[in-house]
């Protein structure tokens, strides 16, 4: 497998048809894409059984910030094959076309039925970058040393600083909560 | 001003009319852009020269890694405005509107006389970022101690370990090669 991953935003839908969303590395393999969510998980379950999902190509990574701190309320817009979130510059409607199961990751490989651009791109930028490696971190802070994350925080900041919009640093400051949150639940 | 930076290569014409390619950030303010390169350099010379420039938005930092270790023979293709870089997934042709003078960076103001999409956005690529993020790091070798050099070098590598393709493995190896030369040259 090509094991080149892009960090996106996916999104299926609940029983009751409302939008999940979770941010998660898509692959591409020749012209299909495949998903490895986690088992279990609501992504999983989902599109197992709406042989569906959608995938948000996005730049402002303070939704994968705003995911991994409790904030997945992004708004959503509806496409032919479920939900994008409003903020996509680009969006993949998927079909479910296999299956290869695995007791932790199953893989998830899916046709395209749509593929739509829906804003440029405005070029890459040091302070999403910083978020998204933030938002990294935060998701996996339980099996992280103070010390490893003081470090990499420390380090992103150096970015955040220097090249971030309000909308990083807004998200920056929701991982920060978090560290924060997660020392106090340890120390208590 | 606005501070949002984003990464991109400029390109501008030398006096034989052929392509100079640099890596810089590119600042939108109110519809125009700001360039603020390095007094003295190329690139502000041939922009004040012949009044115009052509930013290209690229998702393949390999080329900022070749930048800043001497390999700046990237293919580019004519546009209205001059050249932009083959690999560009937009580029903006643009005109000089006013030049901020200043002893180191002076600030230019440009017109966007196109804006043209060639390429769809992939997505964001944790070893896109790291790439970039090392060629910064190498671009200010001479700055920085061996011991800050290591450790951020050190903490880059995981994304590029994780998530990169070829592209990303070609540009990276470039970086560590500038690494140790640099310090050869300091042992010397």
């Amino acid at each position: 497998m090509n094991d080149v991953i892009y960090e996106a935003i996916v999104t299926t839908e609940r029983p009751d048809g409302t939008p999940h969303i979770t941010p998660l590395g898509i692959r591409w393999r020749e012209g299909q894409v495949v998903l490895m969510p986690f088992r279990p998980s609501s992504t999983l379950a989902q599109a197992l059984a709406t042989r569906r999902a959608v995938v948000s190509l996005i730049t402002d990574t303070r939704i994968m910030a705003g995911c991994v701190t409790g904030r997945r309320d992004w708004p959503c817009v509806p496409t032919a094959g479920g939900f994008r979130l409003a903020a996509a510059l680009r969006h993949l409607d998927l079909q479910l076309a296999r299956v290869d199961d695995d007791a932790q990751r199953p893989a998830l490989t899916f046709d395209v039925t749509a593929d739509q651009t829906h804003a440029p791109f405005a070029g890459l930028n040091r302070a999403q970058a910083a978020l998204l490696e933030g938002a990294v971190l935060v998701s996996r802070l339980h099996l992280l040393t103070p010390q490893k994350i003081d470090a990499e925080m420390a380090y992103l900041a150096i970015a955040i600083a220097k090249t971030a919009s309000d909308a990083e640093r807004e998200g920056w400051a929701w991982l920060q909560e978090a560290v924060t949150a997660h020392r106090q639940g340890q120390d208590a």
